[in-house]
Formats: C-alpha cells, sequence, structure tokens
C-alpha cells in the first residue's frame, strides 16, 4: 500500500510523492496526521542544506506532527483507534545507532499521511491530547515545546522581566508561553513590519531593531542596575536567543543583571567571545537548550490546552498536502507568514 | 585607642601596624578575631597589585575572620560577649556607594585585632558557631562559602563524578565539600607535589597536569559518552574551574557531556571562545559563581560543624599576627602551603 507523503527532492525542491505506507505490527501504532508544521530546520533544508540537518534528498520529512490514532497493533493497550495525539519525534524512535538524535527527528515523516509509532508510550512519545484543542495549535505543540525548554532552564518565576531576541517561530512560541505563565513584561527584537506586529498583536514590547539597538531599549524601558564590576546593566531577569545573530551573545553577556540567565535556543554559529570574571562578577548562568523533553511536552499541552487562543496568532497560514510545494514557497517569505501548516485532508 | 592590624605596604609588602580600634556604638557590636586566612586576593595585592581588588596601600584589609563578641552596643539583641562567631565580610557592611561589593569586603580587616558589625543579624552578616568548632576551620568558613557556592549552582546529587580544575585553596575547598556532601568521585587537577599529595590525602582522585591532559584522565577513568552532534565527551556530571588558567574553559566545553554542568568560581581573564550551537547541543549549563549568600554560609557551617575533620588538612601552617610578614612570606609558596592562617592571640 502507498500513501502521500511530502518528499525534500534537494535546493528548492518539495514535491508530493508516494511511499510505502507503514504496516501496522505488534506492539506499534499507526498513526494518520491530521496537521503538521513547517519548522526552521525544513527551511534550513529548503535554502541551504538538506544532509547537514539530517534531510536526505528522495526521503520524507518533517517532524512537527498532530494526528489521530488510526490503528492499533496487537498487544498495544491504553490507545484506540480515533484517539487525538500529539507525537513526539525525538522519542518516537529506538535509538538508532546509524542515526543522530537529530537526523532520526527531522525524518519523522510529519508531511507523510501516516506514522507508524513502535513501543508507544503515553507521555513518552505519543500524548492524548484534549478533543477541544485546535488542530492548529496541536500541530505547534513541538516548536512551543523548544521554547518552553529554554525558558523553563532560566527560572522563570512570575514578575520577571524577559527580553527574546528574535520574533520569529520560537521567539513568538517563547511570547506567547510566559504571557500564558503570567510573565507580561516581555521584550521581544524584531525586524521585519509583519513580525513586528505579530509582538503587538501577541502583547509583547515590540524593540524594533532598525530603529534602536536592544541594549538602550531595554534600559530606557526597565531601567539601569549596576554590575558586581561597576557596570551599567540592564534589568531582566533573563534573557532568550532566539535568532542566534553574530555579537547578539556578547551583548546579552555585557548588558546581564547580576544573578540573570541567557538561555540559548537557537543554534547560532559564530564564534563569541567569553571571559571567566565576567560571568563571576554577574553571578549570571548561560543554559543551552537542546530539544526538550517528554516532561516538557507534558506541560506545553496543559499550557495550550487552556490558552490556545495565546497561541493562534503564530498560525498565519494552512495549505493543503497537495499544495507542499507551495506550502514551503509561502513558509520562505518571513515577511508575510510565521507557521505555515499543512491539512492532511487535502 | 589604638589596635595591632597587618596593614597592606604595596608590593611585597605586609606589616604589623597600628591604627584606630573602632569603638563600639549603639545598634552594633565589636568583635575579637580569634583566626583569620590570607586569600588568594591578598596575595594578588602582595604580589600584583592592590588597588586593582580594592586594597589600598596604607589600609588594613583581610576579610577570612573568626571570633568572638566583645562588646555588644545599646540596644541590640540575640548578641552575647564571648559568643564564637564567623562574620560575612560581604554584608557586614551597608552599602557603600564609594566601595563596590568586593572593595567593602577585602578591607573588611580580617588582620585586625577587631572589626566592628553595624546592625549585626545572625544569619545574615554574623554567624553562631558551635563551641567545638576548630578554630583552624571557623577561619575557613569564607573560602569555603566560595566553593560551595560554585557547587551548589551546579546542581549537585549523590552519585554525581565532578573534576576540579585547580587544586589550590578553593580547589581543595570545593573537594572536602563534596566529600562532606557524600560525593566520592572526584577528580582534581594539580601540578605541584605538594598540593598533589593534599589531594590524595583527602580523598581525591589526582589528575596530575604535569603527565597528562585532562581530556584523556578523565575518559581513561570515567569512559566516553557521544554529544548530540557525535562528538566524544567525557561522563562528568559536573566540572568546576578553580584556576581560570587560558583555555581551560574551551576545553571543558568542548568535552562536557550532555546535561551537564560547568561552575567558574575561578576569575579567569583570557578571552574564551563560545559558539552558541555547541552548548545547545550539549544542553550544557555554564554558571558564573560570585562570592557567596548568607544561606550558603548557614549550609557550610552546618557542614563543618560535622565534618570539620574533612577540612583540617586545607590549613597548612599557622602565624601570629605579629609575625603577619613571614605569615605573607610563607602563603606565597604555592610549593609548601595551602591555607595560611593568622593567629591573633599571638
Amino acid at each position: 500500500m502507498k500513501m502521500r507523503a511530502g518528499i525534500y527532492g534537494g535546493l528548492q525542491t518539495v514535491t508530493l510523492g508516494e511511499v510505502e505506507k507503514p504496516e501496522i505490527k505488534p506492539g506499534a501504532i499507526l498513526i494518520k496526521n491530521i496537521r503538521s508544521g513547517i519548522c526552521g530546520t525544513d527551511l534550513h533544508a529548503y535554502n541551504i542544506n538538506g544532509p547537514e540537518v539530517g534531510i536526505d534528498p528522495g526521503n520524507q520529512f518533517g517532524h512537527e506532527m498532530s494526528g489521530v490514532v488510526d490503528e492499533v497493533g496487537e498487544g498495544v493497550t491504553g490507545f484506540k483507534k480515533g484517539q487525538k495525539v500529539f507525537v513526539n519525534p525525538v522519542t518516537f524512535r529506538e535509538p538508532n545507532e546509524k542515526l543522530s538524535v537529530l537526523q532520526s527527528c527531522d525524518m519523522a515523516g510529519a508531511f507523510s499521511e501516516y506514522v507508524l509509532v513502535e513501543k508507544p508510550v503515553e507521555g513518552y512519545n505519543v500524548f492524548t491530547l484534549d478533543e477541544e484543542l485546535s488542530w492548529d495549535v496541536a500541530a505547534m505543540i513541538e516548536p512551543i515545546s523548544v521554547a518552553l525548554n529554554g525558558i523553563l532552564l532560566c527560572q522563570p518565576k512570575k514578575g520577571d522581566k524577559v527580553v527574546i531576541y528574535g520574533g520569529g517561530i520560537i521567539g513568538l512560541c517563547a511570547l506567547a508561553c510566559l504571557k500564558s505563565m503570567g510573565i507580561d513584561d516581555v521584550i521581544v527584537t524584531a525586524r521585519n513590519p509583519f513580525r513586528s506586529g505579530k509582538v503587538g498583536e501577541m502583547g509583547g514590547i515590540l524593540c524594533n531593531t532598525k530603529e534602536t539597538d536592544v541594549p538602550s531599549f531595554v534600559m530606557d524601558r526597565w531601567g539601569k542596575s549596576k554590575g558586581n564590576n561597576g557596570e551599567d546593566t540592564w534589568n531582566a531577569d533573563f534573557v532568550l536567543d532566539c535568532a542566534g545573530y553574530p555579537g547578539a551573545f556578547e551583548e546579552m553577556l555585557k548588558y546581564a543583571r547580576v544573578d540573570s540567565h541567557i538561555g540559548i535556543i537557537a543554534l547560532g554559529t559564530s564564534e563569541e567571545k567569553l571571559v571567566e570574571n565576567w560571568l563571576c562578577y554577574k553571578a549570571c548562568s548561560i543554559h543551552g537548550s537542546f530539544a526538550y523533553t517528554p516532561a516538557v511536552n507534558k506541560q506545553v499541552i496543559d499550557m495550550v490546552t487552556v490558552h490556545q487562543e495565546t497561541f493562534l496568532p503564530i498560525a498565519t497560514a494552512t495549505y493543503g498536502l497537495s499544495e507542499i510545494a507551495e506550502a514551503f514557497a509561502a513558509a520562505n517569505d518571513s515577511k508575510k507568514q510565521v507557521k505555515v501548516l499543512i491539512d492532511h485532508s487535502r
């Protein structure tokens, strides 16, 4: 049996193809995808290089998905046909010697009609969703988990002041998480008018980096403090790097308040300078965030079930699976889109 | 009234002098120092530059001290003459516009016969000590607090494997803290035979950096793991930098295990390279440690009260206050001494 699947064809090429439909087997469940999302990693493959992010030409790909249980294999308990679920693309496969975590994740098959989950475990690789949860939000549980993982490392608490570098998908997911957690003082940097508009629409404080540098904006807004070395610092409790552009890390470290946190979510590739005593005088912690744990997925699911309207503005367009080429072309235009979703019914 | 005091006289010069004895006043207590310690900062002033660490020529100095309450000012409750105490040099003075935290600390007067604590608060700036606690250990509560503060940032737990870069005073204090916490797998790097011997005497695993590089030693001892980017990592749960030599930070980051911590205690001054995605692939946290909080002092006092014998090997010599010049000359020889203490009765 064949099924429809989005196939990565190399640079600027994603097509609708056909691949073998996975067969149900004992101890597994087959998920029928309903809504999935195009990730920055998918766009990296589309624009720059697939293999370096684990996406090889000719393969199915995608890793942001939500769907329903379609078949339940022999011996599986706790799952039933029609159940609405999120699949964690990091834990859904057994560790594979040949594939790194990222490669396994990136070829999960979110753009395919079906995915097979072997050894499904509720709350580990498959998560039951509330029937009332919007499919658009369900499809974004994965990127929201990426954002929340970075936030949690920074030990957030009510009343915190937060700066988010980058008003892209992850930056806006982080903003929505913080708002849902009751953290309202959030500055988000953005540059293009469409994404700048989203920051305001979602209740963030826009720092337009076409008009101002970030440190001046943050210090004008929230005042200054003194570091243990006599230097001026801003008053953010934590800063999230969701952009990764060169120099941003050094800027965050330079202006970090004493006893604050820096959460790195973006996979920045520039060489940045760090002097140990800067970090000590500030008693500052820097956290590298990698993906998320099942516990974080669970926290996201609880959060979006209550606050789905906070997250909906991030989903800016939905294309049918048959229009996957158009969907990628659209997702590639950051001046008009944030998150582009795929509707598997079309 | 005059009192005896160690006076910083500039490079290679510390003399016994006389200064005004502080007068008791309402709301204050006067502490008579019994035992104090020579810190690396004091040696920096002695060997390199006093003013850059807040120690000016002609002034009293020192900040590691323990003593007894000698006079209790009008209106003070909860303290009585003869009470054995530790004074936190960071919180013992009101914040002063003219002095940074470090400057205030460094001129606390640990090498003077008496110090005045205004607005004494038990558990904040003055801490009652057990009568059975050795004065030698009491005098080291301050550097032990520096070490424990860095350890606590790394979220230590039973069974952890720890690498300490540097078998100096802070490195050995960290080793003793870890042993007291029931964390036994601790590698300590050292180079000179005297300090190497201390590592073994105190139950640490010596990595002699004259004979081996640190990553090879750690991976030979505890095996290797794979990072999310396919790289070899060591198996330490956390690493403490208590040395700060150039390149050490980059080495720690390169070999850090996934989900591990790096605690920076040493005030390293070299420019080190950091690429954000290295940190993310490792989901590693880096913590800059600055001094300690009163809560950390309290935890140290509880720890040393039970485990004082674990800490005693760090104190390698005691000189009378009248011999402070000799004490500094001795403390300066890392091949023969670790912590040199001052006995105020002589």
